[in-house]
């Protein structure tokens, strides 16, 4: 944000009137250039017991595995989203059954939104951002090797679900903790499909 | 988007190396500029039976009357925003209780989180973007003069589920229709809490 977007020249930090915090603002043409935090929106694919794993092909965290998930971009819904990077990393298309979880990562800005989904049909594969995609039984999630916290996070939370014979809405942030990582402020919700 | 963020240069739309869809790129740095959704969030406070709204002193919809909303900042949860809106906009002191409803609007690049919350304090007032704070009466609703549309949808919602005697989890999109606007994608759930 050293530059303004629209003229190009150098923004300044500054608090702009009638707000209470620090905007890049353009010294030039003053416009305020505001930053929010980013939406990443994934599945957790369920396939009987198994669960849909791919592993990264790309920086960040290239090696490891995570769900299907990414940036939301403009011009689509969340669930669409979460379906389209899906399609995009495990060539799998998918349903979107409900949502599971909502993470926050204030320190980095991003927000997770992250559904259950099934496979439409059973076919999946690695698309250019995986090296492999595989129908990963929860016994044999790779713990160790999982990309990022937000996703271990859901699947933890996953695991303790299916074995109580439920699901549950989950929130909560992913913060800084003495020991590194903690999911903080975690509220769960039932939550169970109403027929319309 | 006209400008490089990063060195002042002017962009170019095209779609880089490995991707599918058109960004701005700058010309000079070859910085990729992603524009992603932003977040809005927003509270339905309620106190016995009725809700708090607020009647918007600044632009867009100056005049209109609105649920404490506002886009989320860096840095912080969602719940948090929704409460930090709340206390700019009214004045007012809140604990979230659950999410209510996610409402994506993908024209114009928004996905609305929806809280119930509670007041923590019986006290409100307009903050400097609100020229009326008021608990109203879920009869006595402005439908007509409602700032924007997922708020209308939300609180459509609430009412119908509050006939009902439940809560439920709303998911859907607001999309352009033939008349106008309509909620696309409209999924709700059952959601209850679960004491720890």
């Amino acid at each position: 944000m050293k530059h303004c977007s629209s003229c190009g020249q150098e923004n300044e930090l500054r608090i702009p009137d009638g707000e209470d915090r620090e905007r890049h603002v353009c010294a030039s043409c003053g416009t305020i250039h505001y930053q929010n935090p980013k939406m990443v929106v994934g599945c957790i694919v369920e396939h009987g017991n198994r669960i849909l794993l791919c592993k990264r092909a790309i920086s960040p965290r290239r090696g490891f595995w995570t769900i299907p998930a990414g940036f939301m971009e403009l011009g689509e819904s969340a669930p669409a989203g979460a379906a389209r990077e899906t399609l995009e990393e495990a060539c799998a298309k998918v349903e979107i059954v409900a949502p599971y979880a909502h993470f926050d990562i204030p320190h980095i800005g991003q927000a997770y939104l992250i559904y259950r989904a099934r496979l439409l049909e059973e076919r999946f594969a690695p698309g250019p951002e995986s090296t492999e995609v595989e129908l990963v039984d929860p016994a044999r999630i790779p713990w160790e090797e999982l990309a990022f916290l937000a996703v271990r996070y859901s699947l933890e939370l996953l695991c303790e679900d299916r074995e109580a014979g439920r699901y549950r809405h989950h929130l909560g942030s992913v913060v800084r903790s003495n020991d590194g990582f903690a999911l903080a402020d975690h509220q769960f919700f039932k939550l169970a499909s109403l027929k319309k």
